[in-house]
Parts: C-alpha cells; structure tokens; sequence
C-alpha cells in the first residue's frame, strides 16, 4: 500500500500509535472481555480512564486547578449556544471579534440569546492581518467577548490574545487546541471538537474557570449546563466513551513524547518548511500575512481553478489526501494538525515541486 | 480467558462480529489508508456509508418514506430539550405520560420549554402494571403527548401504543430500539441514544414525521433543529463519525441475519428463559407484572440485600458482568438487549441456579 497523508481539516489524522493500540484491545480492553465501548460509563474502569484522562490532559497543556475540563457533546457548535445560555448574565450582552467564518458563525447563534455587538477584526483583508486586539476600553460592557483564534478556512491565526482587561475572555480553540503553549489563566473557557488535535469526532472539551460555572438560564439543557456537568463529571448522561476513550490515549501519547513544548516545536517546524516552500515558489502563493499564517492550516493555490483541480486529483493518487480547499475560498488546504508527521509536509512538497515542473 | 457476558444497561453488547470487522478495517478503512475516523464526513465514502445506513436502517426496522432518520449527538437527555423546542406549537402544552425514572424526568427537563401536564402511568405500582393507555380524550389539547415504552431501570415495558387520537405521539426508544417490530406510523417521533441495542454511545437517533419538521422555535440550538439536520442530513457540523460507521455495521449485521422478525423472535427467546426460570424459583423473584415485563432489562431479587452483593461479585468473578441493579432500586438486573445472545442467558442461568443451590 502507498503510504497515505490525510490533510484532512477534520476529523483528522490521529497518531498511528495510537490507532494501533485502539486496535489491539477493542474486543477486549484491560482484559475484561469486553470492548471500551461496551462496558457501563459509571463502571469503576471507565471512571478511571476518565478521571486519568482529566489528569493527562491537565498536565500535557498546564491546565490550572481553578479551571474544570468538561468531556461534552454536540461540538463546538453546540457550544455556540450553550455559551451564551451559560454566561450571559446581568450586561445581558456579548462581544464576538470575528476573523472568518467560525466566528461569524458562532455569532449568528448567540444572537438568539442576548444581544451580541461584533468587531471584524479583518477590515483590511487576510494580506493585512488582524492589526488591533486591544479591547480593554470596552470588554467591560459585555459578559464575556469570544473570538476563534485560528480560522480553518482561510488559514489565518491570532497568536497574540486580545486584550479584554478583566473581562471573560471566551476562545473557540477548535482547530488549534493543544498545538502550542498558551497560558490558560488568560482565558475564562476554552472549548473545542476533537476531532483535529485531540481525538475523533463526537466529544467537546471546555476548560472552563470554576466562577464562571453555576449561573446557567434555567432553560440550558441539561447536557450542556456546566455546572451539572461539572458535578457529575461529565455523566449526567451517558458520554461518548470511545471517543473519550482515545482521546485519553492520545494525551499518554503526547506525554510520552515530551509533552506541549514537542507538540509547539514540532508544529513549527513543519508550517515553516511549508511556508517557506511557498514563499520562494513563483508558482504557488499563500495570500496570508505573515504573522496570521495558521500553524494548522495552511492555504494555497496556483491562481488558476482548472490548475488547482488537477493538482487536487493528482495529489490524491499519490496518497496525499483531502488537499482541496474549502468551497468558499477554493484552492487548496494542507491541515497539519498535531498527528501529522514531518515526512507528511516532506512528501507535499516533494509532490508540489513535482507538480508545478510538470505545468 | 472466560468466555464473559455482558449484562450492561448501556453502553451494552456489540455483536462480535461487528467488532471483529471494525477491528480488521480499523486502520485501513476501505483501502483508504485511513482509519474511518479520520476522513472528512463530506468526503464521497463517508457519506455514501452515510446513505447506506440510512436505507439499512429504514429497510430493517419498517421506516416509511415520509419519516427522516436523523443521526444527531447529546442523547436521549439531550432530545428531553430539543423536543419541545422542535415540537410544541400553538397549543403550548406537552403531555408527558410517566412509568418511572426516564419517563420523569424527560417531563422535568420539558417544563423549561412549556406547560407539562403529567399523568402517572403506575398508579397502582409494578405488581399491577399499567392498566390504562387511552388518551384519546384529552390528547388533542397537546402539541404532543410523551411516553417511555421501556423503563430500565424497574424493567417495565409497554407492549400497548398509548391510544392518543389524531396527536402527535412521541416515544424515547433509547432501551427498546430495534427490539420488536412496530408499526411506525402510530408515532410522530421515535428517539433513542444508540448504546443499547444500535452501536457505541455518542450518538442519537431520531426519526420524524416529516410533517414534524420546520416549526422549531426560534432559539433551538442549530444541531438539534430538526429542519436544519434534515436539510444538511445530520451533518450540520461534524457528527460522530465513527459511531455512526458502528451503527452501519449492526445495521447490516441484523439485515444479514434476517432483520425484525429475527430479532424480536430472538428477544422473546431470551426474556422467556429467565422469566420462566425467575417464575419457577422460589429464590430468585421479580416483582414486575406479567403484560409488562421488559424483553430488554429483566430485574430480580434475592430478597436480601447481602445476598444480592453476594450474588453480583460471584457472578462477575465468573464472567457474568455489569448484573448489580440501579442505585434506586438495587438488587439485580440482567439487560439483554440485541446483541445479547442466548447463550448468554443460559450461562446467566446456570449461576443463579448453582448460586441458589450453594446458599
């Protein structure tokens, strides 16, 4: 078999180690004779997994004691409204900063829970950048300000973060949770879907700092009102366990491989040698400002829809997947999420110089 | 190893064979090089699985045309929300007809959304069971009237459809999907959370009236809008893929082994062996009426409270897992749904034989 890349913006890639050892326990997992997914969530093994998970995960991204981390479901756009059923209070009001489509999105979903004032971050274009995140004169009137720091589709990343004084600060980390150091006390929620950096799709994670939990509206479904979910660590209902399941794999996994500064590092290294790649190439061009470019999804095409459609195709044949750009910006998108390997990147530019001499 | 069997009430028993095939294909999922849970749910091979499942799904279990089957997350607890927020209308007022704990307490979380009127099934209590299920004289005073037909954690099932007129009757089949044959169009909606008799948990079925569909109020979370679902076909925003690819596979496995009939003939197989041998015991008892006995949880007692614990640790040394009562009601509880084969009861049978005898 060709070895295979998968550039999949998500689900994505996870590590092959732990793929492998998914596979070899899932009809019998710590011997019990039962698969992980078959056996009872309030079991005393599963507590276990979920309760080492919590401490791995705590530990592999120095998640502070006053935050909890909550296992939920419904992804990140489930948390576009269970957000504001939980944190909108007496200001009665949010403030969403928008980069791209993730962040307007959410947005439009908050609007049918309070009022939401929204600052474009993007008035100058991608080629710009995000100029200004300094919000300290006005995040005092909102009960919280959100805003995505990494954009999937059009590859654009805010490394410096907002400044909103002594407001919550909510950041929708979906697509570059656990790919670098941060300093979570900066932020009153975290959330995320899984299924880019951290395990597959159908679980959520929310970080979330402990005074901003109990003050739900009454009508906040219970599966995603943090406090009841907080007291019951994440089972009031039954939980996606394998999904939970690998994720608490892919946390031992990262670990064992020296922890967030390796995940960091490596992450850079790769989206260097690709944006350097495309920086000296007259015949790809990525049209992001330097200092926004994503470390997770890097976009780029050739200028000419008939030549990006070929270079799609001819790249799957090789083995490197699921390089099509989304339908709003066309082109293409490498994602580069934790799980991919070097050699990934290596073997995309390898076919991209191929490619572009063949033209 | 001991050959073991799980009695859990959920997540519950897979057939192997269907875990022995997502274990074969867990890396290299149809020659992609991929695993499954790793490609993108819009890719052409994950949404063709997709609409197989659903045509398997509704060729197995008798889903006419004008129902959709949506694949969505956050559980049965998640659908005690996003019921009323889908479903009521003009009338403002839901009735929530109750036979213990689930029942309960999807009416509790319902209250946040409108009125409920209650009507308590087991007046009489379990020995009398339900007497009762005409509601045709008042149904049409609600948008919908809300019934559990199978309560696990007392093993009660309602063999009857509650008579509701020309109303709207909706039904959570979390413990009894799939278990017996039905005549769909007695309901308006059928949900269920899969870990039962379907796949993994993680995922939640629901199957809607078409008729249903389009009057959510305004605030209903996007993911369980029935109209927007509908329309993206349960991809709105990532689903849980890897559980819906498991609910594809039981979907074939039971088509494969001769679909409804098979089952519910299986079903009654099972429950008749242990009831007739709870009957004939003068150990063992279960204090459920006759006509409402569950074919999937099938509760029972020693009668004393030490023997029980003593009877439940025994049995798991021996293989026989996952057979202590919920909290609320102790004692035992064998839940054998689908995937439970008879062998299974056999085995569980011949403990409790050889258990009596040694007491």
């Amino acid at each position: 078999m060709t070895q295979t890349y998968n550039f999949s913006a998500g689900p994505a890639m996870l590590p092959p180690q732990v793929l492998e050892q998914a596979q070899s326990e899932l009809l019998n997992w710590q011997g019990l004779g039962s698969s992980v997914m078959e056996v009872s969530h309030r079991g005393k093994p599963f507590v276990e997994l979920a309760a080492q998970a919590d401490r791995n995960f705590r530990s592999l991204y120095q998640i502070p004691d006053n935050y909890k981390i909550l296992f939920l479901q419904g992804g990140a756009r489930g948390q576009f409204a269970a957000i504001p059923m939980n944190l909108i209070g007496k200001k009665g009001r949010a403030l969403y900063l928008t980069s791209g489509h993730w962040s307007a999105t959410a947005a439009k979903e908050a609007r049918n829970f309070c009022t939401i004032d929204e600052v474009n971050l993007l008035t100058q274009g991608a080629e710009q950048g995000i100029v200004n995140l300094d919000f300290s004169d006005i995040a005092e009137n909102y009960d919280y300000v959100h805003y995505c720091p990494n954009e999937t589709i059009s590859g654009i990343e805010l490394f410096d973060v907002p400044n909103v004084g002594n407001a919550v600060l909510v950041a929708d980390m979906s697509s570059n949770i656990l790919s670098r150091e941060i300093d979570i006390s900066q932020f009153g929620l975290i959330y995320a879907g899984a299924q880019k950096n951290i395990g597959p799709s159908g679980i959520t994670i929310v970080i979330v700092r402990e005074d901003l939990i109990g003050n739900a509206r009454q009508d906040t479904p219970s599966i995603w009102n943090y406090a009841v979910q907080a007291q019951s660590d994440s089972m009031i209902n039954t939980p996606p366990t394998f999904a939970w399941y690998l994720c608490s794999l892919v946390f031992k996994y990262w670990l064992a491989e020296g922890g967030i500064k390796t995940i960091e590092q490596r992450n850079q290294q790769k989206a260097k040698l690709l944006y350097d790649y495309l920086d000296q190439s007259h015949f790809y061009h990525n049209r992001v400002t330097r200092q926004n470019r994503s470390l997770m999804n890097v976009t780029f095409s050739t200028g000419n829809d008939e030549l990006d459609a070929k270079f799609v195709a001819e790249a799957t044949a090789c083995g490197l997947q699921a390089l099509k750009g989304h339908k709003v910006l066309g082109g293409m998108r490498a994602s580069i999420y934790n799980a991919m390997p070097i050699e990934g990147v290596q073997a995309l530019i390898a076919f991209m110089d191929k490619f572009a001499q063949n033209q």
